[in-house]
């Protein structure tokens, strides 16, 4: 049975984050996080400089409070992809492959942010974001494998096919442009096929 | 006949950009291009700022060095791989995808860059970078077209199959790891596969 809520992970809104989170994004997304201060970020949001500090005590912890909602919204979209998906491999991967293209086609400045600056984040949050990352690769490789197993796909190799495929889908952030020739049905459509193809689906 | 140098374009030495291009690279890397000064620059390459600046006349100046040496360096390695590669659309694909592989994982500093860093390209330089990225493009377009007018591949918009390997190639980069456990040859005979499958190739 359908919930009202069936589909919901396809539709995307304008961005709705907290007012400094948003601000601390346009900031990175132009001149980096090592390139942008506090203080930028506060006049971005309009607020003070006590006034950010007040709910985010350090550009590091900006930096983390958007890392984790980004991270959060990718991981429930894709999860919600997934449940609906029903039990065939084929089905889930379909499923998730079009969650990822459509995050990131949907929320392309936070992918951005989130691939650069990688590199800007402190130990104390390392591992809680690289275990994001690894929950939704495991998603990934986890129906390629059951996919092998029930001989629907034939890949020879389930990790690195899962890995092409994790980076064809992220990597849509880098090129897709909402002015260009192709809709975001169009792409979905297109690179679902090329990851049946990678899988070695078999119909 | 094969010259001495075939196969120069698989080969690949250390990096060796001249010094404050070198040192441009591991700052802009570290901390991105407006996280940076010219004064660390030179500490970083043991130059003084004007020593630095009779060479390179402005950070700018730094950051369109290092592009231009980094996209010649692809191109080059990729139209040599070409040239190589005989007239069967399938070689010349899987030559042109080897070689953007190779160039990904062994210049992974030099892509991360270039990726995160075009924001930072002023107007002077911007036609000039995209026309380096553009022809890389249309190489593997052209070579996609080609085997779909053969009748080789079966992809059914050419267009999309391009950019979708263009992708998962320049993508290696975010996430190959010398130490990790798959090997370069490894990693290029999978993802030539990959290719090969999402042209739809016939063998």
């Amino acid at each position: 049975m359908s919930s009202p809520n069936t589909g919901a992970w396809r539709e995307f809104g304008p961005r709705s984050l907290p007012v400094p989170l948003e601000a601390a994004l346009l900031c990175f997304a132009e001149h980096g996080y090592h390139g942008t201060s506090v203080r930028e970020i506060a006049a971005r949001a309009k607020l003070s400089v006590p006034g950010l500090y007040h709910h985010y005590p350090s550009k590091q912890s900006l930096l983390q409070g958007l890392l984790d909602l980004t991270m959060n919204e990718l991981l429930q979209r894709s999860e919600q992809a997934l449940a609906e998906a029903g039990p065939a491999p084929v089905d889930q991967l379909d499923a998730v492959v079009e969650s990822l293209l459509r995050f990131h086609m949907s929320r392309r400045e936070q992918a951005f942010v989130a691939s650069t600056e990688t590199r800007s984040i402190e130990d104390g949050y390392r591992d809680t974001y690289i275990g994001y990352r690894d929950r939704q690769q495991h998603m990934v490789d986890g129906i390629i494998a059951a996919g092998v197993g029930t001989g629907d796909f034939t890949a020879a190799d389930p990790k690195a096919v899962g890995r092409a495929i994790t980076t064809m889908c992220v990597g849509v952030s880098t090129w897709y442009n909402a002015d260009g020739a192709s809709s975001p049905d169009e792409i979905v459509e297109q690179n679902v096929g090329f990851a049946r193809a990678i899988v070695g689906y078999r119909a």
